[in-house]
């Protein structure tokens, strides 16, 4: 829990999963429910963290470890918490994150098998018990999401990957909803968007009703 | 200890305490004993290292928060320890390092008032057990090491600091090697490079008596 004024929530899925569309219909879901919100993304969220995005995503640097990857998700992460998440939370803004600590457990943990207690490690040694809020797991097949996402850009660092990283990755991610129902939820990213949209919808009702 | 083939010698010691000159005359000795030696520095000694270099050193971000630091200087120390220093260990060649882990401990630590335990945190997940074989602590007064450093180029990030700065790098400096003299050796750096030289030939003598 932020333990804030603001909430903190956390949108997080593989590739092609609509994160970005999704992410948009949130914001404007919160923001007509008369939230004060605020949308950032990781890796990045700052000047420093944005040029720490480039040193990860970038395949100039295809021989970095995994530790070394992981210790540079947290570094952006850290000016991101310091410079932009906290003090938002602190003056009672609600802040809407693309991807969050959740991402270094299914990508380093799971995609690259970093020992899950050195993530835990960090997260601890960074957040305290600072946690999102609310985290929407947008999940989707392995394949489904890797053939939309392919009609997009040249592939980045990540999504260069094979399709074994992606498996992983996304079972990471279905462990950790496992793991902590009441703050992460799934939703089913498989299905159209206006399904998708509605089952987002009715987790932000339920949310909010809980929450106020 | 690096229990590997190779030994891992650390050079420390703040602005202007004549670490390049110093370097230069202990990697001339060590190979004059006919050691396989490598030089290499922190922050930095990788092509990643060197750009995150770039990110610390540099003033274009004057706001990132100590934890940030704290997390790129363990970033680039990952990248090194994998792509530099543990290969050059495992096959038996001695490194050579101008600042490591101690450094964290007197500029983060010291200087900017982390928690010496959350830099423990940082060293025992990085490094295990893993520490440098010898390390020399070239000690300077604040004031002549300043003198000295403001003769040379632009300060960066770190230099342009205040005095009360580098007098809390010094003590944790030398905190350290109070708790660890086995393995730091404090060399008086106020003195003349000829003094200076000869007391670090005894230390290194000594060393290579003991080791061999």
């Amino acid at each position: 829990m932020s333990q804030t004024p603001g909430k903190f929530i956390t949108v997080e899925g593989g590739e092609g999963a609509g994160k970005s569309s999704n992410i948009a219909f949130i914001r404007k879901y919160l923001e007509e429910q008369g939230i004060d919100v605020i949308y950032t993304r990781e890796p990045g969220g700052t000047p420093l963290g944005e040029e720490i995005r480039d040193l990860l995503l970038g395949h100039k640097h295809d021989g970095m470890s995994d530790e070394t990857e992981l210790l540079l998700m947290f570094a952006a992460r850290a000016q991101h918490l310091h410079q932009v998440i906290l003090p938002a939370l602190r003056q009672g803004q609600w802040v809407l994150c693309d991807r969050f600590t959740d991402a270094s457990f299914a990508y380093q943990g799971g995609g690259r098998g970093v020992a899950w207690e050195k993530i835990e490690n960090l997260q601890t040694w960074l957040q305290g018990d600072l946690r999102p809020d609310l985290t929407l797991l947008l999940d989707l097949s392995v394949e489904v999401g890797m053939d939309r996402a392919s009609k997009r850009s040249t592939p980045d660092r990540f999504e260069s990957e094979a399709l074994s990283f992606f498996e992983k990755v996304r079972d990471a991610y279905l462990r950790i909803a496992k793991e902590q129902p009441e703050r992460v939820k799934i939703v089913d990213a498989g299905q159209s968007l206006e399904t998708v949209q509605h089952q987002i919808k009715s987790i932000l009702q339920h949310y909010l009703t809980n929450t106020n």
